[in-house]
């Protein structure tokens, strides 16, 4: 592609509202424009690297035996109370009414569509297993769309969904896909690590998350260095803490604490550290109100709240009280208690005292209040203990690329989407479902590949292996030379992006640097003293004076060598 | 691709809300599945169909030096007012509000998204001419969606875009993309007519349609037989008629016709041909109304008339007046009225009184009423001379596959999307837009390409280009023969669907016929027999017993010779 022809802004500065290198780099580099808050415009070299993702994705994904369709973005209201979706599904779920006035949503996922059709089509066991997969735009009305492709709105999803004659079969269909996605982010060149994870929205019994390792990463994983198991932190096992008990338990007393209503700042007023401090959290559920406590130091999390209580439906309810978190307090109050085993161990501790300035202190447990569950309710941290094995737990940060669930009969059963047996017996099929997000995968691909200079594009997702620079359009002897390399390379089945522009050499390395393909061929003034032209790995790993006419050998060297490294 | 591990599902019975032939056959040949009205799933087999068109549009818009791009679907209501289409564009445009309660709408068509692109990224003269194109879902919310793909609300369309220095330049562009497109449905292989159109909602000032023939089609199209020139029918230009004037006019007179209601019930009353009777149609513009007079047997054409009038809003608001057309007339109200050239040849003509139950019978023009405009204000129609050249028209059917736009600066103007000269000067860049609707080609080409049994695909958009056919599974020297040849002919590049299911062979020539691969490859008792397979086009243009062996050859044999014939 000649540059010269083609849409490639680049910039010299940070888009205002880009938080995350990938998001800054994006845009900078030309790849990606925004529309609206999470809508963007995928330009040229966006658009390719797109392609070359997509390519890959299906590649695997059909490897692993699954048939592609498509599925509509504009789905019936229905469809969505058919699953008992279109209401437990929250603010995401866009839903609008067309000119006659009946109900539509913009799908963020496609489990009604793909079961009531397999409800449909499959009458017979010999119609089994099938998977199903598509590539295609989703929406999700995000509360607070940001970090570019990473959290937006409209995006590119590849979704898989498996159907199957049993659990057992259904677990083999999973296990295919897991190992579908290790090989695709292998392939990509990414470091990543597969955790298990919550089900959420999507629901079903078990799910891993493909989380692509950047200190940028939304979300938390936690690794056992001893069993070698991981989590999305809010789901980790952690064991129960061993508790030194060093005073004894004091009486109880009201203080005035005045506007503090943090933790932290109760923490100041009292002169004490958040971890003796009790955290209270009220969470609406299904069943009612619940009263989460956990140590003041820690992080409660919904999925392990949710396991714990035995709830499908969990969401923060503080604003019931009229109370900040702080001065919420579990001592006389109504609602069922369930605290973190952390809380165990607290003596002579602080807790909200349900009334604005007040605290109460020496509070000590079970002697000051009791909780109808002790459980494992918080965010795993550095420092914990593995709850299977006692290792030492990990952490890091994650970008979630991918993730699959087992789905088994949720939504078979209420769509009725049965199948007859080998008997003659009507069974619901047994389901999984596997999305990729392509958009962030290229997102978080830069946050792993990239320099001060700019982005360092795997050979894989590269929109282009190679980019041609001539440095100076004026000389009609080296354009002459970028002309037939331009033309032979690509007739080589190199992807070439031709830097034809009339620019000066600055401007064009820094282009270069920015867009950051992995190979560039320089076409300069070393052609006219010595008949060399430049080929310099973007990663700097190598920069080589070659003559013209070995620069396909040596840059078809090159890329099948990074194939290979990540085939 | 193996039958038993995809999901094509062939029905026997035509659907129920099928009424043309495409739509019936993509349904039962297992190409498409609805999920609401004029929104569809597209299944393994439409969906290849749909990759080997994408493909091929491609493949020829890039030869026309455009570059891909792909632009959301859900845009902002601020880009919509800021080209004025907010209001303008009517219920067809989806819009609703996000959880912020901000407006958006479901893009209909890109106009807006890619001028703003442009004017944001493209300063200087340097970087035009640009055309950039997407392939990328569409939504409109048509009030009757119907025939399965051919007018659909959710939809895949290509959409290009060319951005110009002057206004010369742009029809070069519409030129060259005009050009494309022949090229794109020669290379299809359809039979197809490219016509002058009206601009409607997209606006310019040129447009020319794409016109696939068939019977089924929702446009006419005339041609002249004599300059060869064609349009839509709503815009062929219409020689005025010459009248014979066989009778004196008489005075005019107000008769009881009762219920009358229709132009057709009004000459049952009073005994007349419809010519003999005026037919009024009330038009709401953005001047104010106006009445339109054509003659009963003529149809009016709302483009001819926003031409003649100069309005570029112009819709029927007969529930304006309270009476049925034919109730309304010319005589004795205060509009403004336009008449079509057919009516100065009234003579004792019949006009609604515009009161209940009545009629002006001996009505003459000029005598009792005259025109403010009398210009060609209907739908050509067979018998009528063309407007050029007085050669006879005739008239047929098609179905609008594509159309190209001469935009001039309708929306670089108003959105100010301006570069700088070579001497520094702000000018609008001058645009044309160019769209191809990918499912309604599809669509088309059934409509082209059938018979009694099934689909005839052309070689260019068949989903595989070979039907395997197994005849007895059970049998396993055919199914190891059926099995290599499988693998043979994918690893020479040939598309290949194997029905490798447990069904008698009845039913698996049945569903050949019925999804209509170019060829047949038929594995039955004849091998055992003879050692021979059977090569059948679905055409029935030959049919040849050969040895497996030749197989391959005979079938690159007969693909590269169907290549030809439409390269």
């Amino acid at each position: 592609m000649k540059m010269s022809r083609a849409l490639i802004p680049t910039l010299r500065e940070d888009p205002k509202d880009a938080e995350v290198i990938s998001h800054k780099l994006l845009v900078r580099a030309g790849f990606i424009r925004k529309v609206a808050a999470g809508i963007y415009t995928m330009l040229p070299l966006g658009l390719r690297t797109l392609g070359k993702l997509m390519a890959l994705v299906r590649e695997e994904i059909e490897r692993a035996g699954a048939v592609e369709i498509q599925m509509p973005l504009v789905q019936p209201k229905e469809l969505w109370t058919s699953s008992g979706r279109w209401e437990f599904y929250g603010k995401e779920l866009l839903r609008f009414k067309d000119r006659k006035d009946q109900e539509f949503c913009l799908a963020p996922t496609h489990e009604e569509v793909v079961t009531e059709l397999v409800k449909n089509e499959v009458r017979s066991y010999r119609q089994l297993p099938l998977i199903l997969y598509q590539i295609h735009t989703k929406f999700r009305d995000e509360i607070r769309p940001r970090f570019g492709l990473m959290r937006a709105r409209e995006f590119l999803m590849k979704d898989a969904y498996s159907f199957d004659l049993s659990e057992a079969c259904a677990r083999q269909s999973y296990q295919t896909m897991y190992s579908a996605y290790e090989r695709i982010f292998r392939r990509i060149g990414l470091k990543f690590e597969a955790v298990e994870a919550d089900t959420g929205a999507i629901g079903g019994s078990l799910s891993h998350e493909f989380q692509v390792l950047a200190p940028t990463g939304e979300d938390k994983i936690a690794r056992c260095n001893h069993c070698k198991k991981a989590w999305n932190a809010e789901l980790a096992p952690v064991a129960k803490p061993a508790f030194v008990m060093p005073e004894s338990p004091l009486r109880k007393e009201k203080v005035k604490t005045g506007d503090a209503a943090t933790i932290e700042e109760v923490a100041v007023v009292l002169g004490l550290h958040p971890e003796q401090i009790l955290k209270s959290l009220l969470i609406q559920t299904e069943r009612g109100p619940y009263l989460a406590v956990v140590r003041g130091d820690r992080i409660l999390s919904l999925p392990k709240f949710k396991r714990s209580v035995g709830v499908v439906e969990a969401e923060l309810a503080q604003d019931l009280t009229g109370l900040p978190e702080g001065q919420i307090g579990p001592i006389g109050q109504a609602w069922p208690v369930v605290a973190d085993y952390s809380v165990a161990g607290i003596q002579n501790g602080v807790a909200g005292a349900n009334e604005p300035g007040y605290h109460w202190v020496n509070v000590s447990y079970p002697l000051d209040f009791e909780a109808q569950t002790l459980a494992d309710l918080t965010l795993a941290q550095e420092g914990d203990c593995c709850g299977v094995c006692e290792g030492p737990l990990s952490l890091s940060r994650g970008i979630e690329v991918g993730q699959v669930f087992y789905l088994g009969t949720k939504y078979s059963k209420p769509m009725e989407a049965v199948f007859l047996d080998a008997d003659g017996n009507k069974k619901p099929t047994v389901m999984g479902c596997y999305g990729i997000g392509i958009g962030r995968t290229i997102a978080a691909t830069v946050e792993q590949c990239h320099d001060d200079q700019g982005i360092l594009w795997p050979v894989s997702l590269a929109p282009f292996a190679v980019h041609l620079v001539l440095l100076d359009t004026r000389q009609s002897e080296l354009a002459l030379l970028a002309d037939s390399l331009y033309s032979a390379l690509m007739a080589q089945g190199v992807d070439v992006l031709y830097d034809d522009r009339e620019e000066r050499p600055g401007v064009k390395f820094h282009d270069a640097d920015l867009i950051g393909l992995p190979l560039r061929l320089t076409i300069g003034k070393k052609y006219k003293e010595k008949g060399l032209v430049e080929i310099k790995a973007r990663d700097a790993s190598f920069t080589e004076d070659v003559p013209p006419e070995d620069a396909g050998k040596r840059i078809h060297a090159f890329l099948s060598q990074q194939g290979m490294a990540n085939g």
